[in-house]
């Protein structure tokens, strides 16, 4: 099993998952639309620059990202693909994005928040369990089979496991073109550089051999 | 076929499709969550006034709107169900709602438009032409099969059509609670009271007699 | 009246209709003004680019674009002239713009919807019939004189229809610098490429003759 | 000329004018409409409560509250009649508003500002100087003629002076249902209760006396 | 010091702490202002109802709830006191909030996350060390001395930390009047109910017995 | 004194107050951040353009600009550094700032409006009066010591004024990146260049004479 090593496998994880993300309240379009004109990684004002209007063409507004085959073979039995403007420029300014996760029976999309949107889960297939914690502490659940929907209030810490003997497919929808994701356990034991340890110990309160030995997963 | 005659169809359809609906640039949020107090009909302030937060569940947070049984036999071949506030009051102002939808091979989401949402289709099954028209008159559309998305940008004419030989099924999402939706043929020719035909023979440059043939259809 | 068939007067319409516009709830500006920096054509981000603040004068406010003579020989008996940002670049950033419309006895501003931007009309001369479809359907309509006002609702179906028998203008405004029009008939049915008559003819419950004759006026 | 004294005039004035106003940049509505309740008042949350939707009729679409006659026998030469949420109740969650405006030669709408609109004017009849002050210091002016048009941006100090020999006229629109108005001399000078005179003094840089009499002005 | 373990600690905490909170950019007021009717606790709708105009005084845009005396006598060694629309009702609908954080040498805002808004920490005297984590995985951190400032990006995970030898004192800006305060370690390991064990397991990928180990610290 | 005379103090003013400012409600940021490219001068946006994502550091959250050495040698005994964008660039998108103000004895931040921010002032020394106006010529005002909030709504007139024999100084937050500063009586009397004498007289209904009095000391 050491290819799948939880700290190999973040990072193998980190294309699909890490940088996932939706959003929830994007400004309103001020035109038709404003297919972004570069790939992720050239942002340069809040959103990205138009495609000339004339180049525009119906493959702008279309995309198969989601069709893309997606292997579990990693610590958390779970991965996902993305529609989202990073993979869909046409979603520029739009404020939608898409994902589709697949999971194991047992799999874990980890405990994480989404900075920038509200999420809409549909299950496609299988038996999830889906929470999330509000800001007053409270734990909010539910077991989720075929066809039925559950949202995440824009920011608050949720994740799904699948509960169920067989694997579990979900589609997911977010209010904005990049909502952004952050998953707790690496954002805090994996950042690059790291947490200090003394930070991390007091918030967990738990001591620095505990804060180490989680690093060490997320290295 | 008296039973699917347009303009009974037009009236079961109803319920399910002319009040859908799909909304874009919802304002944010400024609390956790406001699960709206009374169903649809209730509408007080700009969205819904929330049910005490105490009174909320996990409950709340979750819709089964999207598993009913949609029987396509009427005149356009398809129906939808909705997760939207009017269904599903805990998305009151989360801004995102979603559909189903289900279209018999040759049958047709007529055209439309979301007043205030863009709206990302998500393809489950089956082969979909879909289209739309911008504001200078480019009409854009793609075929698409299993697991592939296509965009409308928000308050544009699309539509959806099943050009495969089997039954297509859609995951729609709007980045709206109430997207709304307009379709063409029956806000025209169909409304309560009725637009005066002198302005629709005007507005589609035929004579009266052939916007009457049409108002027939959606009387 | 070959000068005036409805294919080729629709063409010269373009320029000031179809292409008109008007938009709802554009983000807020974030500096005093961001005078455009080209005319229309040239759409770089979600606007436009800023004009550099040195080079910013009074004219940059100013705009004459309404005072042109319009003719209204042609199908509708209308005309109209914008102030708005592909106009006015001064607008851009600050959610507003204007049109000035003239309207020949019988004249009809054809039904149509603004995707950005509710519009509110002052009558400046004349009587007219204007109103609108709501998504569930009802109409709404008035007869209006010299000064009286009347509002149409982001993105929803409307028209005005000269029912005096005298010239009649009107004052619009809408809150957006581009609000986007819609026209329905030529949307629907001259679009570029067309929208494949077999989706006009289930949208509309008519035969595919119906829907060539219709499209041969818009061609 | 006791009757056109100032103090008194201005009383007479507010009506019409301080509470004038003009938004700029309200949140999207998430439904068709929401006609506010009540009259002006009673707000009670941000923006008013709706009326029940079975209750709305054309009427709440319409409002003649611009063809008030305007008397301009007062101190400034000017009048306005409004159409904003306070007279026309149907504009509620729409975001925009109106407003007409009549100046007699040498008439002056005085420094003010709006606090949450842009300011588009339209002059129908007459010659007007219009200028405003950006918070670079800059000044930006124009004299406007008839089907003209000049924009204000957000929150900057603006005026208008008839410079013509005859009485002008002006449609305004605004991007909010409730633009505001704060006219700058009698906010500073003729408040409830007053503000200090030594702050009012040291903010112009003159002596008290100076400001008293301003004061007396505006009493 | 039993009355500081970590579990009763954290109850004392919340009244000040888990609620916390900074929103980031809620829709803009559409009057000049709207008090809030009644203390937290009757939210009622997007925000709260209005406090009758009439009724409002200079105090309702007062408030002295940052004076409040703060012990630091807890396991974080920190605590902190809030002006947000629960204590400051003038606040609602105005898009802003503050909040004054005491910390003893040693002491940490624990790793958390606003929902609703970007924070603005301003260091009125101490050494702080405080950073945040983006989405890419990416950590940026600064120490701070008196007069400085530092910015965490809208839903970003982030902490303060106090390095200095003596107490720091902080003065914190949230551009929302509810910005919403999520503590990564009690929502994840002190919710109520709590997320179960194997979830917590594999999104940190500890065993259970870890779980329980630091649930034990937030029961 | 010829050092402190207004007209001369004045322009040593601008670098700090006159370009001062405050924003409300900036759109919200559609990624993490968006650091500017550029100082204050090159805005090509509704907004700035974003450094390269690799290029951003932990300095770019980071400023010392509020810890600059403060004078108040001149007429209005006040003087402030900002955090803000111009001076900030890491708060481009962000939707926040602050300033830090200080104020000797008797000294007065003149009457002001912010065009894009409501503003939240937190007194860390001295004894202030501060008032604002509403837009109905209520004035509301209180005075505060140490640790003290007040807020004025966005767009209203306000002003601080120094009622302690003491230095005072208060940190002030906004909810906009650039919420603009217009100071009433220099933006009436001081622009460049100025308005009319008759405009402000009309406007003052003062004479001339007063005006040109006035105008000399922002000359």
């Amino acid at each position: 099993m050491e290819k799948s090593s939880p700290c190999i496998l973040f990072l193998l994880l980190v294309p699909s998952i890490l940088f996932s993300l939706a959003s929830a309240a994007d400004a309103d379009p001020i035109q038709d639309f404003c297919v972004a004109t570069h790939p992720y990684g050239s942002l340069t004002t809040n959103g990205y620059l138009c495609k000339p209007n004339a180049a525009v063409t119906s493959d702008d507004f279309f995309s198969s990202s989601l069709t893309a085959e997606l292997t579990t073979d990693n610590s958390y039995g779970v991965n996902a693909s993305f529609a989202d403007v990073r993979f869909f420029p046409g979603l520029n300014t739009l404020g939608i994005s898409m994902a589709r996760v697949v999971l194991d029976p047992g799999g874990v999309v980890p405990a994480h928040t989404h900075p920038r949107a509200s999420e809409m889960v549909f299950v496609t297939e299988g038996l999830l369990l889906m929470g999330f914690v509000a800001t007053d502490g409270r734990y909010f659940s539910k077991v989720l089979g075929a066809g039925e929907v559950f949202v995440f209030p824009r920011g608050l810490m949720h994740f799904q496991y699948n509960v169920g003997t067989k694997k579990a497919v979900e589609i997911v929808a977010y209010n904005s073109q990049l909502p952004g994701l952050l998953l707790a356990a690496p954002a805090l034991f994996g950042s690059t550089p790291t947490i200090p340890d003394v930070v991390l110990a007091k918030s967990f309160l738990v001591d620095r051999k505990t804060v180490d030995n989680i690093k060490s997963k997320f290295g």
